[in-house]
C-alpha cells in the first residue's frame, strides 16, 4: 500500500537499479565464495540471489531455465550425458532431466555450501531433482573438471554461471575461448554447447566477447534472447554447435522432438524457438 | 563512479522500481493534463518522461516504435491515410511516414503544450516531421476525434497513448471496446489498427481486458511484445484486422513490403515480424 | 561492502526519505490498527517500526525515552502515579520506574496485539518493565482512559504516541486542546505533561498547533529537542505544567533529583536539561 | 505529489543513506579537485553538494555557518585577524565578517574553481562577501597555506572542510595532530581554532581521533553538535584553545560580546552557547 518498508536494491547497470519489495528474508549469509540470500519479493515470489544479482525466482525461473535448457538439448538428436556447469539452484537439471534420452546428467558447481541451501530452502525450484539416480553431482570448479574429463563424453554441455560482468569475478574464466575449446574437446561430434551471457545492452562487449570467442572454436554461433523481469533485464543466451546449422530447424521439428521425449514445458516450445533464433540482440550503442 | 548523486524513480509496478542515474533535468513542468519532464539519462540519453513514466529515450525509442509502427502498416497492403492518437514527442509520425504508399498522417494529441516542448527539445525524435507536408497535427481528445471522422477514413490507425493503468487515467477510455468501435468505423475494410497496451507481466488484468476487448470487435488479434530497457519491462502490443491474419505474412513478405516502400529501420524486419508472432506473452502468475 | 542487498525505505518527509541497510525481518504483520514490523538494522540493531516509522531502536531508543521521561519526571517533586499513554514497546515504563518514587505507573496502549509483540520480541527494550508490580497496563484508547479517570490522580502524564502527521491518524486526536484540557482535569495541581511531538523541521504547522494547544491549557509550556538518528530527524517534545516553570531549574537541580531517587542514566542528566531548555527549535521557513 | 521523479542520493554512512527530491539540477562539473553539485531540493532550496556529500543548502546552511564561526569568534575577547580553510561558497567568511573587529579575514581554498562556481551561483550564501575589502582570498592548499605563514598572525582559524571520512580523502591531512600544531604556530596566544568534525554517531573513530589529536596540542578542547535536516546528522565541532576556558563562559556573556560586535543571526546565541556545551556528543556504540 505504502512505498515505505523493505525493499531490495539490485544492480542492473551502473547506471540502472532496481528496487524490488521484500516481503521476507529467508536466508542470507556467505559461502566460501559468495553471499547467498533466500529472499521472498512482493512481486516475484520466493528468490535465490548471488552477491546482490538475482539468478531466479518463483515468477519467471521456467523462463530463464526453460530457454537455457531446451533449445540446445532438443538441437541434438539423442542427448544421453549431459553437462550442467553451475546452476546451483537446481532447476537447470530439472529441465534436462525432463528429456527421456538422458542416461546420465552431471552437475558441477564450485559451491557445495550454495547447493546444500538450495536443497533446504528451494525445492519450488529443483523438485528433488538432485536425488533423481541419472544426477551426479560434482563440487568443483567447472574449468576443472572439463580439464580433467576424458574426450568425447557429453552430448551437451550448459553452462549456467553467474555474469561475465559480476565484480566478485567467479565466472569469469568461464567466459573464454580457452574454456570453450577445453569443452569443446569433450564434447562429442554432434554436441551442442549452451551458456548464458548476462545481458547485451547493459554490457555489449561482454556480449561480443562471448559470442566471438565461441566463433573461434565452434562452426555455427547463434544468440537469443528472453525479457526476465527479476533481472530487469532481457537475458542473452549463446548457443554453439559442429554439426546441425540452428537456423534451418523449424518450430514443427523441435515441437516434434519435445513431444517424442515426453518433455512439458510452461513456456518453450517450437514457436519460441523460432522467435529466439529470428530475434535480434538489443544492444545499447 | 559513485552511487552518489541524482536518480530518476521510476514506478514498474507497485512492489517494483527502477532508478535511473540523471545527467541533467532539461526541462519540468505541468501542461493541463500531465506533468512533463525531459530528463539526460546516463544509460538511456535525453527522455520523455509523462506523469513520472518514461515514454521515449535516445537509447531504445526505435525499438518501441517501430516495433509500433511497421508491423500495421506492412500488414495493410497499401496504407494511404493513418491515423495517429497520442505519440506527442513524434517519433511515431516519423516512423508512419517512412511508407512512401503514404498521403495522409493525421496526429491527435490531446496535450498541445506537450507537441509544443516535443518540437522544441526533441528533435531528435520527431526529426522534423511535424512539418511534414502529409502530417495534419489535431490538439484534440482521440477520442472525440474519432467520434467526429467520417467513415472509413483511414487506412491504419495507432494508438500510442500512456498505459492504461496510469494513476492519472488520461488514456483510459482509449483502451475499450466502444472505443474500438468507433475506430472500426472508421477503418476501411481492409484496415489495422496497432495500440501499446503496457505490461502484461506486471499487469495482466488490464492486458487481457484490452485483448478481449479488440476480441469483440476484430477478427484477427495477435499480441506482441518487446523489451524497453529504460521502461524496465518487455511491453506489450495489440493488433487487430478483419481481412488478413497476420500469422500467415512470413519475414519474406515483410521484408519485400519494407523494400518496395523504401523504409530503413534500425531493429524491426521480416524475421523481428515471426518472432513477434511467434512469441509468448509473459504474465504473472 | 556493496549497495546491493535490502534496505528499509523510511519517509522522513514528503520530499526525504531514508535508505537503512537491513540485517534480517524479524517480524512482519497487521495488527487491528497498524502495521508492525521489527527489522534488524546495520546502523541501528533491532527496532520497532509502525506504518513504516521507525519508534525505537537498539542504538538510539535511550536517547529518545530518557529525553521523554526525565525532564517532566524531575520536574515533579515526588512523582506517585504515572500515566504512560502508548509506548507500546515498554521502554518509556522502563524510564518511569527508574525513579523510586513511583507507586503506580499505568500503562495505556490501543493495540495489545503490538503489546504481545513487544513482549516477546523486544526486551532489550522493556527489559522485563511490564512484570514490575507497579505497572497496571490497559488496552485501551489513551482518549477515553482519560475520560473516565478522576480527577487529579495523576502526578506526571506523558504522551508517547505515534506522530501527528502520520497517514494513519492514529494518534490526531492525542494532540489537540480538548485532549489536553482532559489531561489537566486528571493531572494534581503539580502536574506535569510532557508529549512528543515529532519533527518540527519538516512539519512546522503541526508542531506550532500541538505548542499553541499546550499554552492555552497550561501556564508554562517549554519546548526541546534532540536528534533521533534512526528517524533521520530532531525529535521535539512539548513539557507543560502550572506550577514550577522550567526555565528556572538549572542542572544541578536535575542531577540531584536523579541521584535522590536512584535514577542511572546513559544521556539525560543535568547538563543535558540545561542545553534542552536552551536550544531554539530548528523549523523549515 | 508522488514519489516518481528525481532523487538526490546521500551517503550518511555505509548502512544508511538519504533520499533527496530535487527541483532541478542547476550545475554539475568536475573540478580538478572535486565533483561539483549545484542542486534546488524540494526541502532545503539551493545547495552545494560536493562528492556527493551536501555542503550547504539555503534550508539550514545558516545554522551551521553560524555554530561553526560565532562560538570560536565570541571566545577571543577581540579577532583582528581571521583564517579561514575552505569554505569555498562563502557563507564562512559572511559570518566572519559581522564581527566589526575584524581586520582581515585570510580565506584559503584549494579550489579555485569550486570558488569562481560559488561567486557565480550561490549569491545567497556569499552574498557578497568575497568582494569585502577585509577578505584576502587565496586559492592554495592550506596545509602548505599555514606551514608557510609567519608566527603568530591569526587570532580564529576556521577549519570548514569536506568531512574527514570522505572518500576522496580531500582534506585528511588537514585533520591530524601534526597540522593541528602548525595551527599553533601562527595563532596569538589567546588564538581559537574550531574544525567542524562531520558526524561522530556513524563516524565515531574519526571523531574521536580530531579531538584527541586536538588535545595533545591545545589546553582547552570541547565539542558541541548541531543538527543539520540536509546532511541527515548532527554535525560536530571541535574547539580548542589555551587561555580561555570554554566551559567558564555564559550566555549572557555571548550575547554582550555579539551585540558589542554588532554581529546579528539567525540562530546562534549564548543560550544556544550553553545549549552547546551542555549537550553530550551522541555516539554509535
Amino acid at each position: 500500500m505504502f512505498l515505505q518498508g523493505s525493499w531490495y536494491l539490485q544492480k542492473v547497470s551502473d547506471n540502472t537499479y532496481m528496487l524490488m519489495k521484500i516481503r521476507s528474508i529467508i536466508y542470507r549469509g556467505r559461502t566460501k565464495y559468495q553471499y547467498v540470500e533466500i529472499v521472498d519479493f512482493e512481486d516475484y515470489g520466493v528468490g535465490l540471489v548471488l552477491d546482490g544479482f538475482v539468478q531466479s525466482t518463483e515468477a519467471d525461473e521456467y523462463i530463464y531455465h526453460e530457454s537455457l535448457v531446451h533449445p540446445a538439448m532438443t538441437l541434438h538428436r539423442g542427448p544421453e550425458d549431459v553437462l550442467v556447469i553451475g546452476g546451483g539452484e537446481g532447476a537447470t537439471i530439472r529441465e534436462v532431466l525432463k528429456h527421456n534420452t538422458v542416461k546420465r546428467c552431471v552437475m558441477v558447481d564450485i559451491d557445495g555450501e550454495l547447493v546444500e541451501l538450495a536443497k533446504k530452502y528451494l525445492g519450488v525450484m529443483h523438485k528433488g531433482s538432485f536425488y533423481d539416480p541419472r544426477v551426479q553431482l560434482v563440487i568443483k570448479d567447472g574449468l576443472e573438471y572439463v580439464r580433467e574429463s576424458k574426450d568425447k563424453s557429453f552430448d551437451v554441455v550448459i553452462l549456467d554461471l553467474t555474469d561475465p560482468y559480476e565484480p566478485s569475478g567467479l565466472a569469469r574464466e568461464l567466459y573464454s575461448e580457452k574454456f570453450y575449446r577445453d569443452i569443446k574437446r569433450v564434447l562429442r561430434e554432434d554436441g551442442v554447447v549452451i551458456s548464458q551471457v548476462g545481458n547485451a545492452f547493459y554490457y555489449p562487449r561482454e556480449f561480443d566477447q562471448a559470442v566471438s570467442d565461441m566463433k573461434r572454436v565452434f562452426r555455427y554461433v547463434i544468440t537469443y534472447e528472453v525479457w526476465i523481469p527479476s533481472f530487469g533485464y532481457s537475458v542473452n543466451y549463446v548457443l554453439a554447435t559442429d554439426i546441425i546449422d540452428p537456423l534451418k530447424i523449424n518450430s514443427s521439428e523441435i515441437n516434434d522432438v519435445l513431444r517424442h521425449r515426453g518433455v512439458t514445458t510452461r513456456f518453450f516450445n517450437g514457436e519460441i524457438y523460432e522467435s529466439f533464433i529470428n530475434r535480434k540482440v538489443i544492444k545499447k550503442i
